[in-house]
């Protein structure tokens, strides 16, 4: 939208659209291809609807700083490297991570069409948003979609005290019949750093289980957590922290080790303090559901089993169970009625952003003058 | 070996090579073909061997009582019911799990050699033993290979007070240079019901995360947990169990949704308490290295990888970091080497199958007389 309305609890709301096209002209600021532009500032958004604002608009001055200081390629050409009937290796030029993704995930889409399954690993990437953005790809297609990436290295194995692997997401999206995508989209660690990073802009403590500091000591202090390391999930050995820290280290072996991209500590995805190209890598996989049974019976089945999940007897003082999927899709169907809140540190920072760019006018046009 | 050793803390000590023996003879007993009786031996002692002691033999005596009752098909024919260049599926024909699976798995290598990658999910099946014994076997042919199962419904997804899915295992494995394969095994709960089983037996509380009871609130005690539901890897809301949650609920999609299989709250795998064909579903995939770089490449990139996971420095006062598969292979080498003990509980009702059974003999030559 382009009149700016009030904000709510210090937040800015603006439309999807209106945010697009900002997040657009301001990538194409820095030679972005517009088309390249317009898929990842459709990525950011993405985030931002479904209430992932730690993935949103509010990583545009990370991307923005990769690309100022010739970190990222604006106009890259990812290549296919080697093809086999069912897999191939991407090169991503260094490009924006969207650009690689779109190619490396419709190549499987399209190849499962005759194989019924397919994977792609990409190197030589860059952040590529939100994992679930690229495993939903594949839904519209009766196929299921699965999406991981490695990340910037923050997270400690268990019974380590340094950061060596990612939260290293994991996205799996599958077809239903009248309800919408099964899709689970996880960090492999505890919580992501958003979630560090909401506790530190906001002042407060974070729950024992998410990090641990310098020392390697638990802590419940943000800011010591980010000065040492983020747990697995399942935080602690007891709690099989060793799971998700296989987890991580199996995304990292399919994203990095099997594309010849950075693995490891060796990734330095999307932080401003890392002044090196990134090397991300990412893996991509779409199955065509009617090559084992027919679509519409799987999606009965689905709808079947997202009943079942949803009338679950509740715990005691429990709020409903969900289903996988139903905090991202209810918040898309808020923020796409309502818009979406931007917090004044977003807001504040794009201004800034916009004003280097000489995009004052789009950001007076979508956060008032 | 053929002489029991003298048993450490009433454990009796058997070799492998001597379990595989009675294990297969007691499968026989119920006219089980020789070779899907040795298959299912080997892939219960390897659970044995890698000191996944819930796993192992320890439940021969649920598999008989299947084949007893005539709940499992001592004699299948498996049936690829559908099949595209890199994906099938498979009908188990209700036989033992490990007889679909060698089946389903070694059909993903075999077509990997030429696709790059392939995958296959199997229904009517039973119980498959660890899934990290499907994973190994793409290992010695270059390729990463992925196993999953569904299982009995035992966890409750998050806010939930009774059980909607299984504990749902993962496993993935991957060749290395010169160390031992890279592996993950695990089950998508915090823990595995063989946790809560052994503190049943030693008469010893759980710690907070693992269980609910049957009003839905957290407990230490196993019993209330077996009477309850196990909670989803994170354990907590707070601690992102809707992670494990949906890892879970992935795992019976792409096992059972996907095949036709029984899912979630229908699945009755490994249990006395039913009577009913559980009807199972796994998934399978082969990925095969060199269609994406050359083997020797990602193979010295695994071995610096795990390198640098050994050496991470350590927490205050933990143990050293661990590798993925350190803690299966360093007791396959223990057990391989002195042994595997066995429970005087486990003893006791291998020793009264081996009555009914007619194979006493067998019996006094493996545990004594």
């Amino acid at each position: 939208m382009n009149e700016p309305r009030g904000g709510t609890g210090g937040a800015t709301i603006v439309e999807a659209d209106a945010l697009r096209a900002f997040t657009a002209d301001v990538l194409c600021s820095y030679d972005v291809v517009p088309d390249h532009a317009r898929l990842t500032a459709d990525v950011l958004v993405r985030a931002d609807l479904y209430g992932i604002d730690s993935h949103g608009v509010s990583r545009l001055p990370l991307y923005a700083h990769k690309l100022g200081n010739g970190l990222v390629n604006p106009d890259p050409r990812p290549e296919i490297l080697a093809e086999a009937p069912a897999a191939c290796l991407v090169d991503g030029d260094n490009g924006l991570g969207p650009v690689a993704s779109l190619l490396a995930m419709d190549w499987c889409i399209d190849r499962a069409r005759d194989t019924a399954v397919a994977c792609a690993t990409v190197r030589r990437s860059n952040h590529y948003g939100i994992a679930g953005y690229w495993a939903l790809r594949a839904v519209p297609h009766g196929m299921i979609g699965v999406s991981m990436t490695n990340a910037t290295v923050l997270v400690a194995p268990t019974f380590g005290r340094v950061p060596r692997f990612g939260t290293n997401p994991i996205a799996v999206a599958a077809p239903t019949r009248n309800g919408r995508p099964f899709l689970i989209d996880m960090a492999t660690s505890a919580v992501s750093a958003g979630k560090l990073q909401l506790a530190l802009a906001e002042g407060t403590s974070i729950p024992e289980g998410w990090a641990i500091d310098a020392q390697g000591d638990p802590t419940t202090d943000p800011l010591a957590g980010f000065q040492g390391a983020l747990l697995p999930l399942g935080s602690t050995y007891e709690r099989s922290s060793y799971k998700g820290y296989g987890l991580a280290v199996a995304v990292d072996v399919l994203c990095a080790v099997l594309s010849g991209a950075s693995y490891g500590p060796h990734c330095l995805s999307l932080t401003s303090e890392f002044d090196s190209i990134a090397d991300v890598g990412h893996f991509f996989m779409a199955m065509r559901v009617d090559a084992f049974r027919p679509l519409a019976d799987f999606t009965v089945v689905m709808d079947e089993m997202v009943d079942g999940l949803h009338t679950t007897p509740g715990a005691p003082g429990a709020p409903p169970v969900r289903v996988p999927g139903d905090p991202e899709f209810d918040e898309e169907a808020r923020r796409s009625r309502d818009g979406i809140p931007l917090d004044a540190g977003t807001v504040a920072s794009l201004r800034r952003l916009a004003d280097e760019r000489g995009c004052t006018a789009q950001a007076d046009r979508l956060l008032g003058a």
